[in-house]
């Protein structure tokens, strides 16, 4: 058989040296995409017969064809030859020998390069969905947490170096927010991929009387592009989504690290239970943090994967050109690595166990008392720069001493201030907490207030994307 | 003089060894701030007042000293030690100078750390902004171009090989779109910078009755922030910022490539004038399109940079670490860089002069209506995967033969298919741009209108940020 | 069966959560290991019993075992559960399951630590090795290239203008100086990685009489590492192999970039033969030059992965994290990117056919001589500023008539300069080629002795790595 | 004066839009290159004379004039307008005010596309040995903080969890490998650098009877390069650069985290003298460690640079396009990163105190001697994988007890195992140090030597680069 007649070899592919087929095939790794490229041909079929393009017994016979093939990909028994170079290629060829030669009209009115476009959008409109659950799955994670050890203080650091005392509820409540944050930029992210290419052929539109709106509706999305050249040019959608997750890994790391100093026999804030620390294959006594670990690790391939594409794109001339099959790879391994890392840190936060009496021992100690002492002398009228001062001559006086700040006399404190009376030996870390009674703050009370209110729009999250 | 007391030596650094002080100062470059930063101090001192937590009279004097060192600073006269660390430091060290320990009041109820972030999303909101109006300033230079050349056709390019005809203004309009997408980020980017973090403290809120809600307002901020740690250990802004550069400099790499390409010998469809083409040291003909190039290069800078911003944050623990005073110099330098190159491109555009000839002859040689040729087959019945393999063997033959198809004869189509009818004689450039009547399309009638829209949207954007 | 004693179950992942389990499992990718995973093993097995730490009857077991293990996995049919976590640990199991309670002992005087490091040294290694065999067959695609097109001219390019005329092969040799470079980085690399850190233990060195500089040279190392804290911490060899690994993909990426441009209808220097261009699944006449467009993209994943390294290792503290399993993937990838890019373009160089009408013709036009003009009258005594902007006023005048220089006649030229006397019309392509007649200049002696030195080069290179 | 005549205006400026010429110029940031452009524009014009291609008295008031400029910038004193573009066409401008139309022959058979890759390489080469000293400096203090503390324990870490004691020594002397490795990257670097492209001009090479190897031999090269073409399109060696600065910073970043971790409360085995910590502006205790956080930073800097000048390069067609003029900033950026980072850490951990007590408290602490006890059991026999599964059950047992292993009675032990014998409960620190008796372990035999081979390369390397 003539290769160019041969159906295992897509036509685009035929001729081509078998080195050059293996580099360039997408087919290993767009396959997946199989559920998009199917829904994309239905809508197109469907509104061709509608306008007329095509005849509507072969519309019904290409539509019957792919829901079949959609069922035989979904089931997984699907074989195709790499011959076929690319998802869109070899379910054409596949409806071929179901229907014959009625499935070379599907291609009508289209080109590869608005399909792959409409493919990947409406990929990425679901990865910014899938990726906004499991934000709200840690979100949750972060309150269980925070309501379960809602009185629990610990010291909060600046420069890794104690330096005031904070409800860790507050802690948590920081991480929230950065979700918050990422969530929206999820929201914003699918706002701009929620654009329809189908219609803009290979470049230049379609000299076919389509209906581009209709197609759009049919598959979800709010409206149509509104150039061609850029519509199959464009994998702004794409990039941005990585940059999302960037974030999103950035964010994950730096709770990692946390997870990770405070599992030390140093800080011992938090135990690891054994469902989530690895052992060691020589130590024995070993449980290790390896789930936040490698968290904080893959941080550094959702980086790579950004520079991955922002590299490709960089000046790329106008319109399709073959480079853009390269974001495929990285964004699918940045949504697996994003889910993974969200879902298993979710699991992880809520087998953590808190050590309060380290916590709090830690919050209590180093000084971390200093500012409320010099807060007090401003209440009694010093310049707060002036107080700072005194304060610093007091704590390495109490250093010189090896004492904390609470065991020196009311003496002692005279000997830096006489505007110290004896109401600054009642500062201690609670009412440090409480005195920081400002909307953000971390008194008791507005933290109760914040985790309801975060508690709030958790519940509300749920009816948006 | 103690170095303790020395003014020209900020309190924070004293008794730091030199080469300690000049690693971590930070005056050379966020200097650049104090139009922030003393906006930020004023609005201060004026709520600290209101709420009684300063002297009424210690605030107007505080006020009057920073609105005198604005204006010196503003007219470029005042030399900082570089002993003074920072700009919040060389500030308060200048005020001190003027109104003596009073100036030790301004510092109550902040630290540096909610200060800074402070600064730094008043510099990052005016940042969004500034960028916006260049790149409307570009859309405009792009729409002028168009206009001007409104019915100049040039091959349309996939794979940089010649694809089909468009309308030289319909490729240009592909740029007002990625533009217009990157305005709708840094819209979306200067919300999630607008949030007022102020009285956050040093992480963990103050203890005076601060109002934060009216500094806020003061400074022009639609809300305040609602976690303390979160506030100070922040800059999901300056990231967001980052990439959003990313991808404008992507944009303008790409347009800076087909700038470069077409105004070489082999294109040709673009002349540079004298202006825009620098000369040779030892190449007397020469010409070169250096600002295209130089934009393009930028790109590399603008993604270092948020490399660089995306590796500072990796991994750190909460809240403040010194760390993040490495997020400016990027910042600035991308800042620079974007607003240096977009104005610079919109001036380019409007320089450009087309060659009508070069680009016409271009678009229709080549075999770029061979789909056109094939469409119309699928118009007489044949499914168009039959009609793309007919077409092929059509070009083939004309290829060998050294025709263009417009010298094919119908005979010679004929011997392809007996579908082919006089008709097909008539397809020509123009034919071919006008049945791309779609929405979206490079039909002439749709980029009129698309002009018009583009046009009309750029007048109404002059209302938004 | 309890878990504990699953032998399904590696020992280190036993009580594991399944979420944990799944995300931190490496055995999916680090199985690519296998081979060096044994070899090491054997070694160390022998080893232990030449030093008398394990029995000789062990070390003959375990020996035999692993002989077999590796059998079965080069032939492909071998399961492993995702439970057994890694390539160490499933090795020992299967291990375990032929020769029972002996293999307990292969881990005597180990971690999996060093084992690790040990693998990965020996994988760059030969990464090293085979990615400088196929920079040799690029190299040698080049120079064949280049002897095919010996006197074949081209315009020179600088700022994508025409600059001055070269020899095609002079071009193609600038290729084979870059691939030489990369060739000297990655032996640099694979002499650094050369080091066996096998002994390191988990960090500390074993406390066992093992004989270090046995093992390593059994396993082909040079030497020994010097510091076991470092042994088992360092991925520098992983970085370097990157960093490389991204130079050569820049190379290539030029490479490609002048095979995308020589091959448009623009230059159309180059014609892709069928085998190397791909088609458009809609426009009939297309012919596409895939290859090259992928192998630019492709640098964008290299480079990502290099990011990815480099982010993962940014401020890890002492010794082993499990953070340094994020180094496999990334590596694995750019070896399989970087081979079948340097194997493909290698292919696609011997198929590409040079249009040398083209070439020459270009080489000859847009003023390309001008510079020996300039060079001309410097030889007649002018300062070469001067001359320089007498030829341009030249070449000003020639363009405003539209005349090539060679058109205008020796008045013409006089009237410029009184030094121009009736040998300057003799100034042409060959004339200008051969006055570059300086090493490493494009003089056509010059580049055929050049060419003659590549070659011989590059048979001597087959006798080293 | 027409602007053609305008000596402030470079000649190939001339004409420019000042938008264009503000955005092109690279004299604000090139002129730091003005000692290796004079020192390359002597040799040139040396060597030019030598040949008889300029006279010997134009020669010698050229030299004489350049002289007298690297004089003037070297006091700092010289003002360039901006219009005169880059430092090259500053200086021949200058020397035309000095020596008048002589000026114009020092340009003869070059182009500044040779000269800058020349000035360049002096440069890289230049950035390279200031760089390796530097690595020099850093290697000497940490061998004096290993010989002050060459008996401290601590505990060694992997995971972030105590694992088995150490010696500070060993642990230090894993920077001191790392770095050891940098400076041969430099050498590599270097090497590779140290290849004189002076002769290519433009890119063909020059139609003079230079002499490229005596200009080569003046300027310090060791040899010139083989192609013109790549001769001015290479910037290999500043990818390199960046690529082993990378590195470096990469490596200071784990040294500056461990510095941070050891001198929190938690850890505690540091502390910072008042001379590198800094305070806060309002925690009167804090002093933190600024200096470790912002090499941990700028890592993020360098990371980008490198990725600037890998974007940069991407695609880019040959020969000298001036997107290479970016490769200089990001250059001088890491260069002076790198410098201050090495040489004030080199600075910091001179000052470092090292807290014994708590280190080897910790040393002893968290069940660090398991992995001994179960190599003591296969002393006795056990299997390995056995051993650890004793001792695992063992630890378990202790943790329950909330006892040390030492604090277990002998009877304790054998439960677990009747192979356990009085001399197990003699494990302590020491022994366990002693044990690891391996070249490159940690015992302190071990170590001394090692200390002292490390300190023999250091004075031996003082003689290479």
């Amino acid at each position: 058989m003539p290769e160019q007649d041969n159906p295992a070899v897509s036509p685009t592919a035929r001729g081509l040296d078998p080195r050059a087929l293996a580099y360039t095939a997408s087919l290993p790794f767009d396959r997946r995409l199989y559920k998009y490229d199917i829904a994309v041909s239905i809508a197109h079929a469907r509104m061709l017969s509608r306008q007329g393009i095509i005849a509507a017994e072969d519309a019904q016979a290409i539509i019957h064809g792919l829901e079949e093939i959609y069922k035989e990909m979904d089931e997984g028994d699907v074989f195709f030859a790499a011959e076929m170079e690319d998802i869109h290629m070899a379910i054409e060829g596949r409806l071929r020998e179901k229907i014959g030669e009625a499935a070379g009209s599907l291609h009508t009115a289209r080109s590869r390069n608005d399909q792959i476009a409409t493919d990947m959008r409406l990929f990425v409109m679901d990865a910014c969905g899938s990726a906004v659950r499991a934000i709200r799955r840690l979100q949750s994670s972060l309150l269980d947490m925070a309501e379960t050890n809602i009185d629990v203080a610990i010291p909060g650091y600046t420069h890794l170096q104690r330096a005031q005392p904070l409800l860790l509820a507050h802690h948590l409540l920081a991480y929230f927010e950065m979700l918050e944050r990422d969530a929206g930029r999820l929201a914003d992210c699918r706002r701009r991929a929620d654009v329809c290419p189908l219609g803009a052929g290979a470049l230049a539109g379609v000299p076919y009387p389509i209906d581009r709106e209709s197609v759009a509706r049919d598959l979800g999305f709010s409206c149509i592009s509104a150039n061609s050249v850029d519509a199959v040019a464009d994998r702004d959608f794409v990039v941005e989504f990585q940059a999302v997750a960037a974030l999103i890994m950035m964010h994950l790391s730096r709770l990692a690290e946390e997870i990770i100093l405070w599992s030390s026999a140093e800080f011992a804030f938090f135990e690891l239970p054994r469902e989530f620390a690895t052992g060691s294959s020589i130590m024995p006594q070993k449980g290790n943090p390896d789930v936040a670990e490698l968290a904080r690790a893959k941080t550094g391939r959702v980086y790579g994967n950004l520079i991955a594409i922002l590299t490709m794109l960089k000046g790329l001339p106008l319109a399709y050109n073959r480079d853009l099959q390269e974001d495929k790879e990285p964004l699918f391994d940045t949504v697996d690595t994003v889910m993974a890392s969200l879902d298993t840190m979710a699991a992880m936060l809520l087998a953590l166990r808190v050590n309060r009496e380290r916590a709090e021992a830690a919050a209590a100690a180093s000084y971390t008392l200093a500012t409320d002492v010099a807060d007090y002398l401003v209440g009694k009228g010093l310049p707060f720069r002036t107080a700072h001062q005194v304060v610093a001559d007091l704590v390495r006086h109490a250093q010189g001493q090896g004492k904390a700040l609470s065991a020196l006399s009311l003496e002692e404190y005279r000997r830096f201030s006489p505007l110290f009376e004896k109401d600054v030996l009642t500062i201690d870390v609670p009412t440090a907490l409480a005195a920081r009674d400002v909307p953000g703050g971390t008194a008791p009370k507005r933290v109760a207030a914040a985790l309801k209110q975060a508690r709030q729009r958790l519940e509300e999250s749920k009816f948006s994307i």
